[in-house]
C-alpha cells in the first residue's frame, strides 16, 4: 500500500465524461490499495474564459481579484470529481486552497508556496478517503485571500502536495504519453523515455518540451519527489522523472530539444577594453532582458572584438534599443536576427563520456548546417543555427546519438 | 451620508457590459456620499450550468460538494464587479462567505444564517471602500466548508447583511421595476406600488409574485430592514417594503395575487365522527404534504360530511395515494382536481375595513365565476376557482378594488 498523488490537467477534465474517465483512473489506484490524493486543473477553456472576463472588466487588474475569479475554475473541478467518485461508491471530498490551508506568500497571481498543512488531509487519507485538491490556488494568511501560483501552477501544486504528504509518487496525467527523446510531431521515430533525471527534465522543460512546468520539476528535484508523466487517455506506463541514482544504465544523450523563442544579436567591431562586457550586459540586465548564450571572438590585432549573444525573441527590439542608447558601448555595427533556433543535446551521461560535442558538430557539418554560437554546460551542448534547418538538425542528431526507435 | 446595501440578481450581471452598468449604479450611490455594500448573484445561466454538471456527475449528490461547486458562480461575479469598480477609480474589494465570515449552520444546500461578523467589512466601509459580497454562500464552522442558502438565497444574503451592518436601506435590483398591484403581464393596467408592508409583501411573494424571496421578506420584517425593489435597467424609484407604521394612507387592498400551483381534493360522504379531521390530515402531514385551504360542509342529517382542501399541484397524486392507504378514513368517493387557481386579495387595510370579501364575491358572481373554496386571514381573502377563469377573475377584481392605473 502506497500513498500517491495524481494530477490531471484541463484537457483531462474538460467535461463530465472525461471527469468520469479520470475517476476510473483514480478508482484503479484505490482498488490497488493505495491512498490517493488528486490535484485537478480547471476544465479546459474555463480559465481562459475567466481571464478574458477579468481583462474585459479591468485591463490593469488588481491581482487579488484576478485570483478570486480565476481560482473558481479549479474549485468547480474539485467538487465535480469528488461527486463523480462518490457516485462510483468511493469515499471522496474536495479541498480548496484555503481549507487545507495551502499557504503562500501574498504575491497574487504568481504566489510562492510557504507551507502546506496536510495534517487533516493525511488523516482522511488514512481513513481511505480520496482527497481532491483544487490545483493552482492557495491562501495568503497576511490578507486572508485566495492566491494563485501562476499559469501551469497545478503541476507545482501537485508536486508540493506530494512532498508535504511524503507520497511515494506524483503522477502527472496529461495529453501526451510521457517524455520523448525529442518532439514526436517533428520526428516520428522519437522514443518515449522510461526514465529521465530531474536535471535532464529541467533542461527539456525549459527548452520548450511542454510536458511539465519547469518550476514543478525544480521543486520535485529539491524535495526528491518521484514524478511520473503519463497519458490520461492511454493505459500505459509513462516516463518517470527521478534522481540520477535511480537510473542504473545512464544514456549519454537522453534527448534533443529545440527552442525557436531565441534571437541573436551581434555587435561587430567592439573596442576590446577592460570592462566592455559589463558595459554591454549591464544595461540589458537593468532592462530585465535575459541574456542566454554569449560568445566573443578576439580579432587578430587584439584591438577589436565581435560579441554575439542571444535574447528571447520577444525582447529583440527592446534589446537593440537599450544597446543603441548605451553611450559607453562603442562598436562598428549591430546586427539583430530572430530567424534562428537553439538546438540542444541533453544527457547526464555526458559528464563521464567524452566526444558528445564532437558527434554533434560532425552530424551538423555533414548536412551543411552552419553553427553561429555554441554553448555547453555539464549535461548539455547547445548550438544556435538558422531556423530553416531546425527539422533537419533535430532529425540528424536524433539518429547520430542512436535515439531512433526501431522501425 | 448613509450606509446602504445594493443587491443585483443574475440577469443584472449576465455579462461584462451589464456588470459595468451595475458598477455605474453603485458609483452614483458612492458619489452621493453613501457607504455601499453590494451583494451579487451568479451571472445568469452560470448557476444552471453548475447545477447541471453536479447532477450529471452524481444524481444523488453530496450537498457539501454541491455547495463547493455552485458557490463558484457568485465568487466569480464578486471579483468581476470589484475589478470593474476599480477600473472606474472606485476603491472596492470582493468578500467571499468564508472570508467575512458569513456563518451558517451545516445544512448544506439550504443553510440557515447564524451570524455575520461584519467588523472588518464595516471598517472598510468607513474607509469608503465598496464591499462586494458573494451572495447565496456562507461557511459552516463545524466542518470549515462552503454552504449555500438555497436557490434565490442572494436576496436573503443581502437583507441579512443589511441587518448586520445596520444599513439604512437594502435595495434589491431586479428585472422588474417594483411590486405591482398584480401581474402586469396579465393585467396591463396594473400599477407599481410606491410602498407595501412586509406582511402584504409576504403574502404576495408566497403567492407567486416572484419579485422577492419569501424568506428574505420574513427576515426583513424580523430585523426591520427597509427593502426597496427596483429595476437595474430603468432609472426610476421602485417599491419600498416597510413596516406598516411608515405607511400613512393605507390601501384597503394593495394587490391581487394568483397561484396555479394548487390542486383540490374533495372527500365526498365522510362519516362525520369525532376525530375524523385528524384521521384525514394526520397521514398527509406525516407524508410531508402541505395542506393549505380546508372547508367542511355538514350534510342535512349531520351523519355525513364533504371535506375539500388544497395541496401543492405536484403532490396531488401522492396525497391521493396516502388517503387511499389510510384505512381509518371512511368516505364514499375521492375527487382530485388540479385544474384550479387560487386568487387572493391582499391588504393590511382590511383589518379595519369591512366589506372586502363581499366586494370580491360580488365581482366574481357578476362574471359568473363559481367559487369552490374560500379562506380568509387578517390581511387576505382567497378563493379557489377553475383555472380557466384566472385572467377574468384577476382583471375583474383589479377593477373592483379601484387598482387600475389611469388610462
Amino acid at each position: 500500500m502506497a500513498r500517491i498523488v495524481m494530477k490531471f490537467g484541463g484537457t483531462s477534465v474538460a467535461d463530465i465524461d472525461r471527469i468520469r474517465n479520470v475517476a476510473n483512473r483514480v478508482k484503479k489506484e484505490v482498488d490497488a490499495g493505495n491512498q490517493v490524493a488528486v490535484v485537478v486543473s480547471a476544465m479546459a477553456g474555463t480559465t481562459d474564459q475567466l481571464v478574458n472576463w477579468v481583462n474585459e472588466a479591468s485591463p490593469l487588474h488588481d491581482a487579488r481579484e484576478y485570483d478570486t475569479v480565476v481560482a473558481a475554475g479549479e474549485q468547480i473541478t474539485s467538487g465535480l470529481l469528488a461527486l463523480t467518485l462518490q457516485d462510483m461508491g468511493i469515499a471522496a471530498r474536495s479541498w480548496l486552497g484555503w481549507q487545507i490551508p495551502f499557504k503562500t506568500d501574498n504575491v497574487h497571481g504568481a504566489a510562492r508556496i510557504k507551507e502546506i498543512d496536510t495534517a487533516k488531509m493525511a488523516q482522511r487519507l488514512d481513513e481511505n478517503v480520496v482527497c481532491v485538491m483544487a490545483g493552482f490556488q492557495g491562501i495568503s494568511e497576511e490578507d486572508n485571500r485566495i492566491t494563485t501560483l501562476g499559469r501551469g501552477g497545478s503541476d507545482t501544486s501537485a508536486v508540493a502536495l506530494a512532498a508535504a504528504l511524503d507520497a511515494e509518487r506524483c503522477d502527472i496525467y496529461t495529453d501526451v504519453e510521457g517524455v520523448y527523446t525529442t518532439d514526436p510531431r517533428m520526428v516520428p521515430r522519437a522514443r518515449k523515455l522510461d526514465k529521465i533525471t530531474y536535471e535532464e527534465m529541467l533542461e527539456m522543460a525549459s527548452l520548450g518540451a511542454k510536458v511539465l512546468q519547469t518550476r514543478s520539476v525544480a521543486m520535485a528535484m529539491n524535495h526528491n519527489v518521484r514524478v511520473q508523466v503519463l497519458s490520461s487517455f492511454a493505459e500505459k506506463p509513462g516516463t518517470l522523472v527521478v534522481d540520477e541514482d535511480e537510473i542504473v544504465e545512464k544514456q549519454v544523450v537522453s534527448g534533443i530539444a529545440y527552442s525557436n523563442n531565441e534571437a541573436k544579436i551581434t555587435l561587430v567591431g567592439v573596442e576590446n577594453t577592460p570592462g566592455v562586457a559589463s558595459e554591454i550586459f549591464g544595461p540589458l540586465s537593468a532592462g530585465n532582458i535575459n541574456v542566454d548564450m554569449i560568445v566573443q571572438n578576439i580579432s587578430e590585432d587584439g584591438l577589436k572584438t565581435d560579441v554575439t549573444f542571444t535574447v528571447p525573441a520577444a525582447d529583440l527590439d527592446k534589446a537593440q534599443d537599450v544597446l543603441k542608447a548605451a553611450d559607453a558601448v562603442k562598436y562598428d555595427s549591430l546586427i539583430g536576427d530572430s530567424d534562428v533556433v537553439k538546438i540542444s543535446v541533453i544527457g547526464v551521461g555526458m559528464r563521464s563520456h567524452a566526444g558528445v560535442a564532437a558527434t554533434m558538430f560532425h552530424a551538423l557539418a555533414e548536412k551543411g548546417i552552419n553553427i553561429h554560437v555554441i554553448s555547453t554546460s555539464e549535461i548539455k551542448v547547445s548550438v544556435l543555427i538558422d531556423a530553416a534547418y531546425t527539422e533537419l538538425a533535430v532529425r540528424s542528431l536524433h539518429t547520430a546519438y542512436g535515439l531512433d526507435a526501431e522501425e
